[in-house]
């Protein structure tokens, strides 16, 4: 194998980014060097490439960014011990310390000393990368390397909805992204028994109503759906999800909450806003839970269980596929505010 | 309306019962009274008419036996607050008293003072009964007086499952009575990602399949399912529900359980049996929960959630119909060792 | 017994109130007719004394006010059931309809139809009160008539560190007044680790130090003290108990909570605020529980082994007691911004 | 440094041991080599010494037995990352794969794999011992050595206790080794209202009242125990803490508990034995807890938290000192019908 490799490197700071040839990283002794078999774009991914105000601040270049990928492990370092030459896995991009307080009491992916791949160090769009055995999940054979590589942001909504404990109740999943569509799916899966989903853009509520959302509203052209759903719901859905993070999102997810419901954040606003703590929390009794990454490795078992089971099926949430080679063309879609997307996966040639 | 009605009453301290004309109750000021629209037959009401060992210790003769039903309601008593003239309602069973502990700390159904409607005061087989204003559960109209009427025992099932979180595990139920058949369904539509089904009639695994089970076994014929259940799930099943009780089960149940795994019990044997709670709940730090009853009201509203929006359909469990006049021969079939049944549904004339 | 009593009413859309002559009321069918022992006073009585926005918005005059008490029981409504004559009782606030799905699910305290005694109807600051028997909690004969008066106030904190989990947690409660009193006494009767209180007023910090605080901070005098918490604890404190509620609270609170942390909030913004979403919660994984009123009765049972046994010694932060004819008296002082206070309690003559 | 230490050494099949000089252990990569400071005697390790059913079974011999210790790191291993020459130990003694689904599911106490120091591998009872890394414990430098050593076990305490949730609640705590004093103690600082201690020993009752128990039962002569504790708690404690094991205690446990309580399982019985699962756990809506070990490592920040704050005193259950030299002596006394002790530390010369 050549000592060269095609990858999508943040060479300046500034928006875009070039697919040049680079050198092929070295594992370190606790690492696993794989070959990347499919890669997905995540909205990490167009932050860094369009470089906004949050990416100039984190970012340093030169780098290769991208966290979502399927790969084959091709050379395994020194330390390694349960990884294998041949181990077809996807990554979890979380990177603990695995000594803090919060690596040793099982909340490694909120480590205080967390890295991110493909933010804090090089990450997987490209064809091979160094990941730390820590965050290498072995996938069974059968899975399609499209699946495989979206399960870290399945994974997101997977927790997102575990902890919301949706089961036989009535909900609102707010956004319409790739995450929202994918919190849909599981959603349905483990037993929502209504799902309302309010979102902006046609395609994407379409998207997610393919995912099992039950009633879809355009929160730009329906009016008093807050009104509808309390009436629908006798006083508010049990649940909220909120997928989308910003001060409509919120406000709007609290307002259709009822007393004692349950919101789950996972979106993340640009910056502060002006919030109602009294009404929305403490007068309601409500209980609201930050959710970011996933358990390690608790969400991927789970993910696992409803993926082989067949009890959801995310293939309506991947609007397109690229080879790696367009991947400037698949950035400029991704981050496109006039032609829309949902999750877009780039394969390796020649498995296109 | 005439003051005599027909109805089931246990008259002699032997096995049996009679189809008779009795008084109609008149209700007490915080009971109303109902007509009976359909009722269904319990196991508890199969000991009372076959007046096994634990009936003649706990049951008064003469009595009207019988829980499951739904009914209109006919008449209010003068302290009765939110339950109106014509509402059609199903019967919680369980009376609580209102004032213990159990009552004023969130669970009414394992009050220190409770009763139990058709076993410590006179039941529903008949065609009309008075109910207490707090057992009162209003059905949408739109419900089928079939599903209505078991919803009862479908409560026993669901709250089994609510308690022993099963989304996105491999779990196992056993037993194949009503009971497990309704546990298959509500499991399935809450998100078990795999079901094992142990039990031992081919016409009742055959309902507990169609309910939702994965993978029917029957215990008196295959051999090795307890190797094969840990074998396939990598250590054993994450939940187990049992629906059976006795010896066998319960042994079965805790050795294909995982370490951290939970054994959800609702199943009662008949006599203590010998049981190793080291190796099956201290070493595997397994965690045990008992369930009696359903939640009074968290159990009935998460089952009208599951209900309304069609997750879970029930009438494959029904096996039997019969006119109420039929009540005899319905409870001679519920108790036969030959011919099989399953959830056996009476419906008052000229309902059928 | 006479026809009349004195009571606290608000007269007049402004600030104060007259203690004046008023008819004796008569309680409903579902209500007992109590003769006040002692009461005290709350925040909210201080709002509606002082007329401020809230209080021009939801108080209707005449009215008497006042909710916090203890009380003999003189008279019983036709239907009452469980409450006796001669029963010494504490009131629980919050007038639950007993029928929603609230109510319905164990969760009363936060009814959909919640009316608030002393607040919504006639309160306490009387010498006879009628007390739906729904809200009647008796107490044992043992229990000194001021402790028994502050049981309300007394099982916001209760339930507040109930949910927040605290043993063996470093945690930190926010505010100085009463019910953060109260808070740093169950916290530390229940086995908080360490508990840093932040507090303004040194009068009240020094109460609070004295019902359990391990460390005192002013934060209007002390510097850097996010940094010394954070630097103390190695990441932050585990729980934050916000009794204030303001928007430099909720800050600091966020600020000083390590990931994954516990943020409980019981205080009261008097507007809405500039809030970070995104860090305080979701990346952190935070978990924010709204806390109003009091488990009905699961808190006041808490309550009640606490005090049974000795483990709480609410009496520091009782700073001052005055007969009931003192009314104006005490409430000027309590609203006073020149002279510190702590709970003050009022007592029925002769037991001053 | 000489190659050879003293040891204990369990050279034959038979009851007994031999202190005798061995080679100190080579540390492997992923382990460290320690100095012992202080051991401490385990039921385990009376077992073992006694030669009992299980040891026969389970120990292969020569092996150095001993698992609970504290110690000074001498040696680290080539790929250990976190522990420092010097560091204060105290080691874990469950020994975890780290990779198979309870290690990555924030279990690895529970691990499939799972081996166990001083009874799987050599353990400490030596003046050296080879730990892994991922068991060492750091301790604060001040923490005194025979705390240190005893930490193991109280955190076996601990973690039973905070799965309990004890806090304002009637308890009670079965068996009166050293176990169940530590765990009056935890409780007692935990927050439980009210300890019910039953015992058969006047020595070891004693000790656990000096730890926290408000009341002592001693089994064997205080006759209506059981009853007495339904009155005096009103229908039964709220928890039990079984740390005995035997069918007595487990039915007396069971007898106590009041409907919907937690039954925590500790102890071990040397045997299966008859148990009323209907009454006991199915009727009563009782939750079961198996406890094994300790949480990795959420338990040991929690009784670090205790301990730094001076919550828990452990010293009125550390009965007897010895020298290291003592051993034999030690064990013998540790196994005595004859004459009582609690927890046995041995000191090494020249500390003691």
């Amino acid at each position: 194998m050549s000592d060269k490799m095609l990858a999508a490197l943040k060479t300046k700071r500034a928006a875009g980014a070039e697919l040049i040839e680079v050198n092929i990283p070295q594992p370190k002794p606790d690492e696993v060097l794989v070959k990347i078999k499919a890669c997905s774009i995540c909205g990490t991914d167009k932050h860094i490439y369009t470089w906004d105000k949050w990416s100039q601040s984190r970012i340093k270049t030169p780098m290769i960014f991208g966290h979502e990928c399927c790969a084959e492990v091709v050379e395994v370092g020194s330390h390694v011990k349960n990884v294998k030459m041949g181990d077809y896995i996807s990554a979890e991009t979380h990177i603990p310390c695995q000594y803090c307080y919060q690596c040793r009491t099982g909340n490694m992916h909120l480590c205080q000393n967390l890295s991110i791949l493909g933010v804090d160090i090089n990450g997987i769009f490209a064809e091979y990368a160094a990941i730390p055995e820590i965050c290498c999940w072995k996938n069974d054979s059968s899975l399609p390397i499209d699946v495989a590589s979206i399960q870290e942001p399945l994974g997101n909504a997977t927790y997102t909805v575990m902890e919301s404990r949706v089961q036989a109740k009535k909900i609102a999943i707010i956004g319409d992204g790739p995450i929202a569509a994918f919190a849909c799916g599981i959603s349905r899966a483990v037993g929502a028994a209504k799902i309302y989903n309010l979102g902006m853009m046609p395609f994407n509520l379409d998207i997610c109503r393919r995912m099992g959302a039950d009633i879809s509203i355009n929160v730009t052209t329906e009016k008093k759906y807050v009104e509808r759903i309390i009436d629908e719901t006798d006083g508010g859905v049990d649940v909220v999800l909120d997928m989308a993070g910003n001060k409509n999102a919120v406000t709007d997810g609290f307002n259709i909450l009822r007393r004692m419901g349950t919101f789950t954040a996972f979106g993340i606003a640009s910056e502060p806003f002006e919030f109602d703590m009294a009404n929305n929390v403490v007068f309601k009794g409500a209980n609201v839970i930050g959710i970011s990454g996933r358990k390690m490795f608790e969400t991927w078992y789970q993910l696992k269980n409803l993926l082989d089971t067949g009890k959801v099926d995310v293939k309506p949430a991947i609007s397109h596929r690229f080879p790696f080679t367009d991947f400037i063309k698949a950035m400029d879609l991704a981050t496109s505010t006039a032609v829309p997307s949902a999750k877009i996966v780039l394969l390796m040639s020649p498995e296109i």
